[in-house]
């Protein structure tokens, strides 16, 4: 499907003179989620994990990390693009593996600098002091010429009873922000910023609620560079864009975003401007440097008399989630949480009605329950799009938050497996079942994942589950200081698992977004030295795992509000409590291997799940979960 | 006792035009531990703990991190010094107290440039990019006349048998990293990375067996500046320096260095030169900076065409010990085992025998034991003075790792507290004595701490005491993966803390030297982001504690040793042993409180000390350990 991509991409290279080709797989905004014309990696090498690609004259190299390893083994054989790990000891970077293999050479690296942040070109340039970067914005288009336009889907605004903030209340608090600093305008790059920024949201991306567009907030004005298309503007978004001017916002169209920028940065009035690197594209930062206020800027963004790089404020204000947006995202744990459990009552008496001697008799229950007359085989598919149908039915769905992984045994060997549509793996009455999904609601996002037996489990994956669980407790269970960082509570959940020399290579927590982002920063919990604090009103996931290739494997992921736990002598103290309203299975935990204090927490979870659940449910599957949530 | 230093300081500030002074607190080569010469924030402040200060004309402040806190408290009041917190949430350090103190201004800061390193200079100038450094070698010597001169203690070599690595095996290992990163020479100045690299000992600083000195490795010559006087060159010593010699070291005088820098550093023969930031003087960068070599450094080191700064390599390879060094680490450890236990026992059987009622009252046991005759009261002092004369008889022991902490009740409750020789605090039999103490060996270095109860204690001591343990044991039982990094294990020694909601200001671990300093780099087990992945070799203490203000304190304190501990399908592993033997009291342990594990664990230890230990101890301290080491 790829091929001759990779040696018109050279053929290129020869023509231009470029040494090597970046392809960093994401957009003008360094958003993780791309629209599907930014899935150049993908386009170029068949890869479909995240990643970005480098390209020299006889080498061709995907840098991808752990989560992905499984996955570029099975798809890059035959592209002649080769796997390079990152996220483990030995990992070599891409600015690193450059400057090891241009040591003695100047060499041209041509990037796309529309997809490329400031923060990547700089770090290149830092490890390959030499290196020329050919700035050439959308880049492979001169070797392709069947590429998506640039998403442009309905927008909608969102009230102050759902937000906690108005959007004016938010400019002004910006406008402070920059005062108090000296500083007089701010470029706002990133999609999710600027969505909760405005109190807006659309589709332009997957599972991203955002919209493409740049917001410049100056002392005077508000200008939102944004795409337009049809049905962009339609009545009811006509409504929107009256109540955004209302509010002062100036609509532009996304492209002027060039000009606005090079205007502002060429008047002296502007006062200072602020910028983040990283999710600053390289083409605009070009733009930036040859302004009046950009001269003398260095490429990772310092340097310049008239504009300060440094990380947006945005993003922690956002991780802090206000009482509001603290309320609807419990709505909408509680609302997934009706979902998920009917979901996994009609999973196991599908199950008990289907085995492999009768594929071709009907589903009974199945039918019975939601009037499905065809009689089909459940597959991991099939699962899938039942738990979408739950979800669907709830009041303010929006969609998934990101690509349900519906996963059964081997398939769950992989931390982001894709369930495929067609030749679906079937489920059997046997082994452990992996569902990952999440739902975006006008007043919150879910992110959780359940393994479940689907019948007798092997011994080891008994032990796999039950350290799983009680690595996801033990983070669920912390109390800690104020002041500690994701990365200094990471051990908490992978200890139980490593006293068994078992571990995972992903983190174990991200931040989530209230009717945003699925993944948002600045917080995490993981092995990453990332100095953040976690602080009351964050909100994480905790999603440790064990994964066996070819066999089978477990994630237990609950999302945790971060909350106040009271002061002492020793000082302030933070602990969490789970949003996630979804039983944990019992039945095949080797109670053994649990501490005291964990099988506490889970009697206590698993019945707060029942008490919180069971009024809402119908009567079978109450009854069902009641048996379900019994303590252990 | 420091009254009219402060004023005179201001004075001179005046004359001189110094908008502010800072006094680091540490010698020429960034050492942690300085000789008297250099203890120049307790000349000018009285504080005796360790840190930096900083005078203006309108402020006097002392930076010190959570270990100081409470002694800080005491020192200061009526100094005309406050006290600026560091290592927690809210600090401020002093590059940026600076900046906010000179905000509009172009300061001059004067420093002590012997005193003071790059490092911390370049950290200054980042924050307040308009200030203007004063390089004032020996600056507190204008308003002074009393200061000691620099050390020049007798010189000893340690053999191959001793060390593992000959100094020449050691040098022709550094000229091989320098020529593979195209380096000519290196400048090492921090004083342990100079002994380990020559195999030489000294006690220039009390504690850490080091020589002052500089080396300068090029790929020809290696020469060692290093002080002369009195007994330095005695006869014992003439033999060292022969041997030094005929391995091709140069002996050249301690002050040369300046000249010699200097020399080499215009030499475009030299090649380039390499530098360690950290620990190189601001002095020497000065003479780095106005060479030939040296045109174009930045403060921070960087920028130069001909010498480039970074991290030694010294340290890293000399924390990784090499199996003669484990050898004689272990045997340190099974005779400072030997020596605490007795000690222990003394301690139990004096206090037996002692009591308020009869004061004057002869200690029987002691003069039974070891023959003293004089009656005197119980002290801290004299515990620590036992505990110093125990240790003396130990065939290689070449004096205390650090100045023993004896703690009795409050004096605890310090984590470094100073043991006051007179009006030293009495025992009783009743609550929590705490000593934290190591040995010197020529073999090997030790660092203990243990909390013993000296009668009945109150039920939160005891719970501290178990619960400071469950976070020693949590550490010394972890298994973890190759490539972690103490801060991502530190929450395991806090956790069993957290859970009551308690914690402590300190590291859990650090580094310690094999006969050298017992503080060394780079590893460390704290809540600090050091990026030092733990590897196989490096010995790293395991100290958590739990301090009450004017009440007691606990610390329970074991060296560990990194080692693999096999592969699977998930990777490398790695684990502790401990190397320190000497029991942990279990009569006042809350086993309700622990874990399984943690008893198993506990009772393991407590039997291999007695196995280890019983068959050299005297009959009836071998009999007192069999019942202190029974199961619990």
């Amino acid at each position: 499907m790829t091929d001759g991509r990779l040696s018109a991409l050279r053929d290129l290279m020869a023509r231009k003179g470029w040494d090597a080709v970046l392809v960093s797989g994401s957009d003008p905004h360094a958003s993780e989620y791309v629209a599907p014309r930014w899935k150049q990696v993908e386009w170029l090498s068949g890869f479909t994990g995240e990643g970005c690609a480098v390209v020299t004259a006889d080498h061709a190299g995907i840098w991808t990390d752990t989560r992905y390893f499984i996955l570029a083994g099975q798809q890059l054989p035959g592209t002649g693009f080769e796997l390079h790990k990152t996220r483990v000891p030995e990992q070599v970077l891409v600015p690193q593996w450059l400057a090891a293999k241009f040591k003695d050479d100047s060499p041209v690296i041509a990037v796309d600098g529309l997809c490329t942040d400031v923060t990547t070109v700089s770090d290149i340039l830092k490890a390959c002091k030499d290196a020329r970067i050919a700035n050439v914005p959308d880049l492979l288009d001169e070797i392709r010429d069947d590429r998506p336009p640039i998403p442009s889907s309905p927008i909608m605004t969102l009230g102050e009873e759902q937000t906690g903030w108005s959007r004016t209340m938010k400019i002004g608090w910006l406008r402070r922000w920059l005062a108090e600093r000296g500083l007089g305008a701010m470029l706002v790059s990133a999609l999710d910023e600027i969505a909760w920024m405005l109190n807006v949201r659309g589709s332009d991306i997957s599972y991203n609620p955002v919209v493409m567009s740049y917001l410049l907030v100056t002392a005077e004005e508000v200008s939102w560079y944004v795409t337009k298309g049809d049905g962009r503007l339609d009545d009811e978004t006509q409504d929107s864009f009256y109540e955004l001017r209302a509010d002062g916002v100036k609509i532009c169209p996304y492209a002027d975003i060039e000009i606005a920028l090079s205007d502002i940065a060429d008047d002296e009035n502007t006062g200072k401007l602020f910028i983040d690197p990283s999710s600053l594209n390289y083409s605009l930062y070009y733009i930036l440097k040859n302004s009046r206020l950009g001269a003398g800027m260095q490429e990772d963004g310092n340097g310049a008399r008239g504009i300060i790089p440094g990380k947006s404020p945005i993003a922690l204000r956002k991780a802090v989630k206000n009482e509001l947006e603290i309320r609807g995202m419990r709505e909408a744990h509680l609302e997934d949480g009706l979902a998920m459990e009917e979901f996994l009552y009609w999973l196991e008496k599908s199950l008990g009605e289907w085995d492999e001697e009768s594929r071709a008799r009907r589903n009974i229950y199945d039918s019975m329950m939601y009037e499905d007359t065809e009689a089909v085989p459940l597959t991991e598919a099939r699962a899938a799009a039942k738990l979408h149908e739950l979800r669907s039915r709830i009041p303010g769905f929006r969609g998934e938050s990101f690509e349900t992984i519906s996963a059964y045994g081997p398939g769950a060997a992989l931390p982001h497996y894709v369930t495929p549509e067609e030749d679906s793996p079937e489920l059997k009455p046997r082994g452990l079942y992996l569902v990952d999904s999440g739902g975006q609601y006008l007043f919150g996002t879910t992110d959780i994942t359940r393994t479940v037996p689907l019948g007798p489990c092997e011994p080891l994956e008994c032990e796999d589950y039950t350290l799983v669980l009680r690595g996801h407790i033990q983070l669920a269970m912390a109390i800690f200081p104020q002041g500690t960082a994701g990365c200094q509570i990471d051990a908490l959940a992978r200890e139980p698992l490593w006293k068994s020399k078992r571990s995972f290579g992903h983190g174990t927590g991200h931040g989530v977004g209230c009717y945003l982002n699925v993944h948002e920063g600045p917080q995490d919990i993981r092995q990453n030295f990332n100095r953040q604090p976690l602080l009351p009103g964050m909100i994480t996931s905790d999603e440790p795992g064990i994964y066996r290739e070819g066999k089978w494997g477990v994630r237990h992921e609950n999302l945790l509000l971060c909350k106040n736990a009271g002061k002492n002598d020793f000082g302030q103290w933070l602990e969490f409590e789970p949003l996630t309203l979804c039983h944990f299975d019992t039945s095949i935990l080797v109670t053994s291997l649990m501490e005291k204090d964990e099988i506490e927490w889970l009697n206590a979870y698993n019945a707060r799940v029942y008490d919180e659940l069971s009024p809402r449910l119908p009567k079978e599957i109450a009854e069902w979960l009641k048996e379900k949530t019994r303590p252990v």
